[in-house]
């Protein structure tokens, strides 16, 4: 029996029809996460469910539903929010990282075990939805594992209840948008070639199964629209010895796309019947998954019929993504600079509009920065939701401004903008902090500080092994010695017109044993937040290359050949000044302000043939430090 | 049949007695390593059976005999040496990191699988010698787990082979020293709240097996003579919720020692009878051992009786131990100061007698710093062997003077001299390296650059949590940008009046995930070596303590209370000059050169009260920057 909402049913109704199923499919607690079956970053409407139930839009939330109680877990970018969003509706917002706050397995065991004690609890969740990570870290935390007496109340964990397909009835459509064909003009390298190097990868009498998007796209060399900001298709891949198979909706791909990748050698096999065909397929020799990524549900068919599983921590197509070849590399730098243009174009219509006395929100800034990026070729879409923060929103880390809730930029202060365009041959990320007005010394100092930590960085040379983690430190050194610091990484992947956010490298506080490898492109982008006050970050793209001794440190003491091995440095691949007018110049060294002013010249050197005589000349104002 | 050697047989006939009694044995290969039954870092003789054996003295070695071959690994640092000791004697030497060079387990299996296949082959060691870690190592490397069809090769591992109990008939006695009290006066601590300090940490129901002879010491506030460099006696521990036991030789414990240990709860077993006692003991709750520092033979005892023991990677005693109380740190200040002392008064020594043309050698360095040092109340030996390296041979990060290859100081060049000391108030380890005469431009610029790199650590601030790898590359930051680098750790660990080597945190490249705490005491000893010309290396010991914004710094802007969390940075306690003369002022930051003089200073302004007035003019004089 399936329950009928109104579309005017409330959040309140939702949870009481959400009950019943429960009630029906006998589950005690469901468990809902904020995913879709490829652990997607940015989640299509058809799978939002927790927004849907509740009307917290955050990203980070999990939902526990019991019968008797439910709660939601968020992260502390987001306690505002779901304050405000979940209201007066029957469902404890869990602060997470409070003290006192208990983890949702602590508080559901709780519920089950203590307030509403029985011989069998039944936990339900999607399977699909949940890695088998996750799923599996559930398992451990509610079940126990040490032997309890033959009384003891048992919990046991369900992972087929798809109940939101019985409660949301006028639920968004599946993303629908076709399968496209990238190109190795574009990508530097032939399909079947890509294949062979992925089969190589992974050894021989290994299979390879693809579920995160990005990775099925850069393996098949394919692109789509199916999710927002990143341009991939829904699907799932499979790369065996001796056959490559995509599965994605028939409906996506059109005759000349079908042919085209048959050429290449792969076939396509419909979405729906990935676990079909591993329940199915003869096992030659093992499978390679990523539990990480990997969907409970998929895992599960695998490992009922895969003795030879192989399960791995990090893709081993991650790490191949990650090192950009020499025509994705001229991709990055093209998009680069039509950033630059794009960026640059913005700061003169800014300084302009605000000088004019024209009324701007951080709003009326989103939408002139995606239409100046919209007019350079080959754009297609932001890389993300782009930041705009006025003051004291700066110092949310993942403020997004919305036409809702215009602030207006007036008077003195700092305006963290962070932006990034699709292009068709590469992906940006880049933040500029831009001192309006006139800005305090301790704005001023701050601006300083996180600059310095940006350098100090920027002009690392590093042995070859040298992992993320090692490097951390250096962009925060300047902030620390300040008793400051910011709870996010400083450097993150980026895709290759594939996801912004990427790994398998990443340069943070927590340990990641992935070597930063030449071709790698990394932000770099220290921060400050003072709470209530304002937010200061300043973030390049990097790219990782090997140092030349002879021309990158022409004053070294000479070695001997290979006596301290090879070396690595980076290399700056974002094009937009840098406000030289927001430092306290004693807080640099003189190397740093001689970063500073090349890096500016740099700019206005690459940028110059594609400005007009007037905005050069705007833009060497702009960068001249007194 | 025991196997009696002349007390002038050679080498060769050593190996061939070792080769009768392995086939008396039925072993078909035996495997040696450098240790003694406590993992110890510094070898008393008679534990040196691959000296005996082999006549090679390095300590990073590894020997396999089988009936028709020999081989020994070591690793860079001893590649000279060991062609050298082990001249004609039929023992391969394996140099360890060089390419195409098999692991032990590689040549050991290639061997007897593939040169001398038989059904079963018996791989003999002494369990005593091995850790548990490295005799599982072992197993898994050489004993393979996959199902093997019925008439494959088998190899097969024995603990219990005691060979060189037969034919290093002249072998020296065991350490006999003695069992002495440490006191609270300088352990800060009484040993009943020691022991119920642990107790807590271990948790109710557990019982620690303490098995390093360091930790061993301080969980008994005992001490003693049995290692060379090492105040600690040979013992081991087991405290249990109801009673501690240490079990050591009782010759080495007199009355009054038992009476006190008594009183404080501490029982006396004789030593031998660990293994009898974990056999026969009542299991009551867990165990918790460390398998890499608690012998195969002893792990063996403790697993077959106890089914729940616990095995972690760090004992709870290391973190405890690393953190000094108030009265250690006292004791560390004082036996800092004497450092400065005695190596104040060793550098206008050598400057005299160099002045005046005294033919100086690296070893009467060595002696002379040894009698400045003794002639200070309290001081017991040498830390470690004192490095005293000239010119090319301060490229040799663990070269050793000796008396038998004197080195003549003379012309211009550095000087390294490494070197530490056993008060019985704390343990000191200090580097200076000495510009003597006229240095070049190439001496000088790397000076710098490691002294940089030893100022940018010491001046780091940073949150709670963060860990020694994340702060690594500051130290090695300006050598990264000259493309150059060091192969070992930048800090260590230091012992209070125990090893000078210690853990768990320690300051290097290679992840480490224990975070710093205040408290502990670490090395900071950034270096560069430039083979056959040259080593440079600053260090001094740091003390990790929490930062005080206010006092410390001063000027960053305000924050909220907590906004950031708690900072911790360190104090210097070395109190030894820089000689400014060496650097290159240009390579520095203004910062820096103002750490320098403030350093130097600070060293003038504490040993002053204690130097005649010559001696304070001239360091006042030495430390003068133009």
């Amino acid at each position: 029996m399936s329950i009928i909402l109104p579309s005017t049913a409330t959040h309140l109704d939702r949870l009481q029809s959400l009950r019943q199923v429960m009630q029906q499919a006998q589950v005690d607690a469901y468990i809902i996460g904020n995913n879709d079956p490829h652990l997607s970053e940015y989640l299509p409407d058809h799978w939002k469910c927790i927004e849907w139930l509740t009307g917290f839009t955050g990203e980070a939330a999990s939902v526990v539903v019991t019968l008797h109680d439910a709660a939601l877990w968020t992260d502390s970018r987001y306690f505002i929010q779901a304050a405000d969003q979940l209201g007066d509706l029957p469902i404890r917002l869990m602060k997470m990282g409070l003290p006192g706050v208990p983890s949702l397995t602590e508080w559901l065991s709780h519920q089950l075990l203590t307030l509403h004690p029985a011989p069998l609890h039944i936990v339900g969740l999607d399977g699909r939805l949940f890695s088998a990570a996750e799923a599996d870290d559930l398992r451990d935390r509610l079940v126990p594992s040490v032997s309890i007496s033959s009384d003891a109340p048992m919990i046991m964990l369900r992972h087929d209840c798809r109940l939101f397909d019985t409660i949301w009835t006028d639920r968004p459509d599946l993303p629908q948008g076709a399968l496209e064909l990238y190109d190795a003009s574009l990508s530097g390298e032939e399909r079947p070639s890509r294949l062979e190097r992925i089969r190589k990868a992974i050894g021989p009498d290994s299979s390879l199964l693809l579920t995160a998007l990005d990775e099925v796209a850069w393996s098949f060399d394919v692109r789509g629209t199916d999710i927002a900001c990143t341009p991939v298709v829904t699907a799932y891949g499979l790369i065996t010895p001796t056959t490559s198979i995509l599965f994605v909706d028939p409906a996506k791909v059109s005759d000349e796309v079908r042919t085209t990748l048959q050429r290449d050698g792969i076939e396509i096999a419909p979405y729906d019947t990935l676990i079909d065909y591993l329940q199915s397929c003869p096992s030659t020799g093992k499978i390679i998954a990523v539990p990480s990524t990997t969907s409970a549900a998929v895992m599960r068919a695998l490992k009922a019929e895969h003795e030879e599983e192989q399960l791995l921590a990090t893709s081993p197509i991650a790490l191949m993504k990650a090192v950009k070849n020499e025509v994705e590399l001229r991709g990055f730098a093209s998009a680069m600079l039509k950033d630059g243009i794009a960026l640059t174009r913005f700061l003169i219509w800014i300084e302009e509009e605000l000088r004019k006395g024209t009324p701007l929100t951080e709003w009326d800034c989103v939408e002139k920065i995606k239409s100046l990026r919209s007019l350079l070729p080959g754009y297609r879409e932001e890389s993300f939701d782009a930041i705009v923060a006025w003051r004291e929103h700066g110092a949310l880390p993942h403020y997004s401004p919305s036409p809702q809730n215009p602030t207006t930029i007036e008077g003195n202060g700092l305006l963290l903008i962070d932006t990034g365009g699709q292009y068709i041959e590469g992906t940006t990320d880049v933040t500029r902090t831009l001192p309006i007005g006139h800005i305090s010394d301790a704005e001023r100092r701050d601006y300083t500080l996180v600059l310095c930590g940006h350098i100090r960085l920027a002009l690392a040379c590093f042995p070859v092994g040298t992992r993320g983690d090692q490097l951390d430190a250096l962009a925060r050194y300047d902030l620390w010695r300040d008793g400051k610091t910011y709870r996010h990484g400083t450097g993150h992947g980026v895709g290759h017109f594939l996801s912004v956010h990427e790994g398998p490298q990443s340069i943070r506080m927590q340990h990641n044993p992935t070597a930063l490898l030449p071709g790698m492109v990394c932000s770099n982008e220290p921060a400050i937040y003072l709470e209530g006050r304002y937010g200061i970050r300043h973030e390049n793209c990097l790219l990782v290359r090997p140092l030349h001794p002879a021309t990158d440190c022409p004053d070294a003491t000479p070695s001997m050949e290979g006596e301290f091995g090879d070396f690595l440095c980076f290399d700056n691949l974002t094009l937009c000044p840098i406000d030289p007018k927001g430092i306290m110049p004693e807080l640099m060294t003189a190397e740093q302000l001689t970063w500073l002013d090349d890096y500016n010249r740099h700019v206005c050197a690459c940028l110059e043939p594609h400005l007009t005589d007037a905005e050069n000349a705007w833009l060497r104002s702009y960068t001249h430090r007194e």
